[in-house]
């Protein structure tokens, strides 16, 4: 294979990427600076080699605590609970959320052989019991492993004196009524607020 | 900024891609394991100090002259010319065409700047003269700029012996005349084949 192929098929690897999107990148890297070139490269070898996990929360960061979990402004006093370490970013860029997050590296999925042993619970609950945690949020995904995971979390967490939310499910907004499929809306139904 | 971030902003430079995007294409490698990486860093690295330009049809080629110039099991007398490197692989994977290329490295575009001087015109008209070339197929993109550098190209050819011919603008194969629009159903028109 010649060196032009094996880019693109590496390329093409990536997620979301087809053969056709890899080929136009691998293109405009040929055509372009070796400089910037470089520079991309350069960042993706730091980053593999310069992230590791926060042993708090399981972030990705560069230092441990990760800059989250060492940041004296937030509130030290709420723990987000989500998936996945990307998880993070999507939350943050709302900018509605100051508290810490804890991630599960996973959801219980017994079909994938996902049990709650190898998410990181154990270690949500100890945070949770040793800390002065006033109350927990659970961020999964909606779905069916993410809803099960969410009330397993909450059973876990009952008797403590934590208050623990599940993130609300229901209409996105700008959606439409009409093109709602029928679990989403009857979740905004149940899910309904007082106005 | 942090190590990801970095990563992200560099990938989202990439043609095709958004924030979002790059964001997914930077955890799956944060994700990966090192030597995968490794791996697609490496093809890109030696992709760039590797790959050299055909001194005879301007094709990315690992030797010079390139591999289509150098098979001799191709047909010597059939130049098919198009504006990048790039579109070689799309004629090639249409399995249609056999004969040689010649790249322009561009399109006659005076709003740019471009003039044919800037183009690889004055090599393919030599080619051309100092070959035993039967037939030249232009196959620039279906636009203005296209269009016009066709018609040099086929002008600065017309004292020669060869055939000179464009490929055809029309419906798209799958395509439907409802959703054609005006100007290409005026050419499937005009450019109609007898039964």
């Amino acid at each position: 294979m010649n060196l032009i192929d094996r880019v693109i098929q590496e390329i093409a690897r990536l997620p979301g990427l087809g053969r056709k999107s890899a080929a136009r990148i691998t293109y405009h890297l040929l055509e372009a600076e070796s400089q910037k070139v470089t520079a991309l490269l350069e960042a993706i070898r730091h980053m593999k080699s310069g992230i590791r996990f926060c042993s708090i929360c399981g972030n990705y960061a560069e230092t441990d605590p990760c800059g989250v979990c060492n940041d004296p402004s937030r509130d030290q006093s709420v723990i987000c609970v989500i998936e996945e370490a990307k998880d993070i970013q999507t939350i943050e860029a709302t900018r509605e959320f100051t508290g810490l997050y804890h991630v599960l590296g996973g959801v219980i999925s017994p079909l994938h052989g996902i049990g709650p042993a190898d998410l990181r619970i154990t270690e949500l609950v100890s945070r949770v019991r040793n800390g002065s945690i006033r109350e927990v949020i659970v961020a999964t995904n909606p779905t069916v492993e993410g809803d099960t995971t969410a009330l397993y979390v909450g059973n876990l967490l009952k008797d403590t004196n934590v208050n623990v939310s599940r993130i609300a499910l229901g209409l996105p907004v700008g959606g439409d009524l009409e093109y709602a499929d029928r679990l989403t809306l009857s979740q905004a139904l149940k899910g309904r607020i007082r106005l």
